[in-house]
């Protein structure tokens, strides 16, 4: 996927320094190429839910930010992003030291993409494994 | 919808008092009748995306415990709840000085219940305005 | 809700007469109102899945088209509609004598429209069941 | 993946035989393995919508069935399996001389399994587009 971008990766990281939600949960920009992008969140006690898992909001916090920004990268100069509307399954309970979220554009579009997500949940010396799935719709919305 | 459980309203708040996220993000319990629960949560500027409106994930956040919890008020004495798989519409920017998620049971099973969660933002002196809403399925799990 | 297009009816049926699709499985139009579509579709054997319900596809199928022209309703004279996505949850054994569908617009945009649907298995002699409930994203193309 | 009924090939196949929806759209069983699973689809007129595309619910008609059949095959036999719920994304007009949903097993479970499906639309000499995307949740049933 051609990036009609140039300045894609640099846009990207502009806005996710202007979410105040990933500094208040500790998630990061891990990843950013033409079409994908990963978010990776460390665990923290206090974005559990009550079962010691992370809760599905967090999990959905940085799969939609993922797929906000994996549409996003395709999208032309001076553009801005929405989320029209995700599905999460949760597949395994959310357990890892760390947790990534993959974006990847299936569908890109003059108004909107679709992009799939997937969160995993690694473990030190162990392999990551798939602990949710997203797929949803993102909006290009031009800003000037 | 006629409760199993007659503690149920006890076992709702002790299970989100549990929940370590709700404490972070500064949401609390505001109703808890059979099969419908809300969640409120105030504004907060840690709390938004790059434009300025409360991020999709927290929307999510209290949208899926609030439909966790509608679901739990029906569920057996002894249950545990489990968020199978939800799907969210953002119909418009999430803006006020509160938001409220509102969720109602739609069908209660043994094993699956469906429940739709309304989310409001609220601004002091307005009407409530309806940001997104929710479709999902919980599940109940024998905990003993 | 105020339709644009003081024509809404008259399109609605124009269009759904130029659904091959709706005459195969037999379903017709019985209400079209701004906002608010149902279709009809009385049972036959044929349209069935392995254990004698009607299939999730046709549910689908009546339950699409009806919140396709319930937000074709409100839209601008000369416009398009187009199904963007939906998710369905299936409820109970989609059992009756007839089957309807019936959606209403929960949030109409220039470009996108919320819908959602509910879809009702009806015996005679008998209160209508909720076998499946319906929440989709419609979208406004202009023809001309 | 590996099946636990060794019969599961001619366990889908029976049942699919069993499903009149898929004789009266003129569906076939194409493919059928441990976790994956294909329906074929030709084109036919009487199947369109009012744009001369396939409708999306009989997209759905075929990507519902090829992802109940997926998670059939990996469960014990004796199973009944029930659509649970989907979602689904459109992703360009249905268009082809024949259609085909692929569905795999994303996440197999005791109770639950989820699946997604690709649906394509197929030319004489031209490579497969994607047309949809389904991800959705099964359920095993014991029937004995």
């Amino acid at each position: 996927m051609n990036p009609l971008n140039p300045s894609f990766a640099r846009e990207v990281e502009d806005s996710f320094t202007r979410q105040p939600i990933m500094t208040l949960v500790g998630a990061r920009l891990s990843l950013v190429e033409p079409g994908i992008v990963e978010i990776t969140l460390p665990y923290r006690a206090d974005l559990l839910q009550q079962n010691g898992y992370l809760h599905a909001g967090i999990i959905t916090t940085i799969a939609d930010s993922a797929s906000g920004y994996a549409a996003y990268t395709l999208m032309p100069a001076g553009s801005n992003v929405l989320s029209v509307e995700f599905k999460l399954n949760l597949l395994r309970p959310a357990q890892g030291e760390t947790f990534v979220a993959r974006a990847e554009v299936i569908k890109a579009g003059k108004t909107l993409t679709v992009v799939r997500a997937d969160v995993f949940g690694l473990e030190a010396n162990a392999d990551r494994v798939l602990v949710a799935t997203m797929q949803g719709t993102m909006m290009c919305l031009p800003t000037s």
